[in-house]
């Protein structure tokens, strides 16, 4: 009798449309992938539907159920449609569809598992908490910004963020903690840094579980700085805060992109006051990981989408290639072999 | 090699609460059934993302694909969960669910079909019609009402229906036509007469494809009258009218209820100025099947519902019993002996 060999066991955590161009690049692979899922989101169709129903903030959950599901295309399209007319004009009807699901279900945990029937799911999406919580972020100047969308959604020039905290504190979904222990590989970013990944490690019991694993803990570093979060921020700024959040655990692999974007998307970057993120990591060969990683397709806004979206982007397969290259054990070179 | 024999083609018109009885019944017979229902519904949820989006009335549709859902307990739950807080308050997610398939589909007959697949249905709900109409009911005082919810939802007193008719005047679906004409029986009622019934015979074709048919033309009468609609009407009026729409064709069964509801439910019906419709239909044991039919499930308000329901109910398998026994090439008596 033969047995299979273990599938590699890979845990992203964060939401939002960074964790989403992972798991699209992942779930492709053979290996068993789970996505453990901020519930602090409180903006556009999702603050709405958490503060008038008190469910589970739904938005992140569905973009990481999307990206993992095999099931039908019309179902997949429609988990993704946005109402940009009359009175439900903003929502977003996997939002709605997770809105019912946890009202017939009775329970935000149970809803999110019977969704991974119905959209056939090809990796687990874990909620980091069956609580919903607020994020806030204290900035250098003692200012305290309260909630993710107001962090995330800047127009105003704004002091540097010190420090970001969750009230009410909430404990780790056991699931989420459970997966964590176990991962051979613990995938954080690319996405916003202060409101998709932190947002997960500040959740009770998170750090402990990243400390205790014996998984490989990897960073994707973002193309371009975010307004109002990370402007000015090099490389090893990213490194650095989540080393600060993570801590004393340590990152032991970061994946930083190589190629140039082309000139006309810049200069929009640069009317935004976003910049490409110098790579500053120096010749670290064991820990850095280089390789080119933008997407040729630029991301367009979506009708009736109330956020500013960004139109750089990882390439999905490119970037899951790199993540299963860093972590390979017999790995001598990086995708391009300028490591070797 | 053997040929099962064919099933009974059984078409239901209408749409609303008495169809879905109708429907839920004959489901669990061996039976080829459709539903061919009403695109005029402009009430509550669905005159909104009728009028906000533009899409086919959702509302009688949805009830007709829950009736025949074997599906996912879960799914049909949520298609039946209605918003009762917040700014969705009052919108059902299964109108939801089917406006945004039309949406992602293009073609609201598509939609239809497809929710088919993802309900599993066990027949086929027919919309009449793949546009959208509006209906008006002129009075006798030469008043004209306008829409179906107007005609529906009547607080005050108001002078008898004269006629209904729709504007546009649509045509209808080829595949109602169709289901129609090869069809062994056709059934209406019970359900609103003239909200529910009457949209669907007056679409373009529809009275044609019923008289050609060769199917056994069935009414179902109603358990009692409606405020503003059939105010004072026997069983003989609820004939007359559909004969007078259906002409030339001819109702070839008629189906009446003989037991009596509990006096506390007839007293709240009272005090809302309905009654129980009399059966003043006479003796003619061919066309007339009598058999005690109201169920014992009284049903309940739905939380966040707009609309005023009815507590009398058919039972849906009794009722599917009585036009089965109706049909039957060997019926020499109802399901009492009554008629013998």
């Amino acid at each position: 009798m033969t047995v299979a060999p273990a599938r590699l066991r890979i845990v992203v955590l964060g939401g939002g449309t960074g964790t989403f161009t992972v798991l699209t690049g992942l779930k492709y692979h053979e290996l068993d992938i789970s996505a453990v899922v901020s519930t602090s989101d409180d903006g556009g169709s999702t603050g709405i539907l958490r503060s008038e129903l008190g469910v589970l903030p739904p938005g992140d959950i569905r973009q990481c159920l999307v990206a993992l599901s095999d099931g039908d295309e019309i179902l997949r399209r429609m988990f993704n449609y946005r109402f940009s007319e009359g009175s439900l004009s903003g929502h977003n009807f996997g939002n709605l569809f997770l809105t019912v699901l946890e009202k017939v279900c009775k329970h935000p945990l149970e809803a999110v598992r019977q969704a991974h029937n119905i959209l056939r799911e090809r990796g687990q999406v874990i909620p980091v908490s069956e609580q919903a919580t607020q994020l806030f972020a204290r900035l250098v100047t003692g200012e305290v910004i309260n909630g993710e969308h107001a962090i995330d959604e800047t127009t105003v020039k704004r002091a540097p963020i010190d420090r970001c905290f969750i009230d009410p504190e909430i404990e780790a979904n056991p699931d989420a903690i459970d997966a964590i222990r176990k991962a051979d590989a613990i995938v954080m970013g690319p996405g916003d840094l202060f409101t998709s990944l932190i947002p997960v490690i500040l959740v009770g019991g998170i750090v402990d579980a990243i400390c205790e694993s014996r998984a490989t803990r990897i960073l994707v570093t973002n193309l371009v700085t975010k307004h109002g979060q990370t402007d000015g921020f090099k490389a090893s700024d990213f490194c650095r805060v989540v080393e600060e959040y993570i801590g004393p655990a340590k990152l032991d692999r970061i994946i930083v992109n190589t190629s140039e974007p082309p000139p006309e998307v810049l200069k929009a970057y640069e009317e935004a006051e976003d910049q490409l993120v110098v790579d500053d990591l120096g010749h670290d060969t064991r820990r850095i990981f280089r390789a080119p990683l933008i997407s040729d397709r630029m991301s367009k806004k979506v009708a009736g989408d109330k956020l500013k979206r960004s139109v750089l982007r990882h390439d999905p397969a490119k970037l899951a290639t790199a993540i299963l290259e860093s972590i390979s054990p017999d790995r001598t070179t990086d995708a391009l072999g300028r490591n070797a």
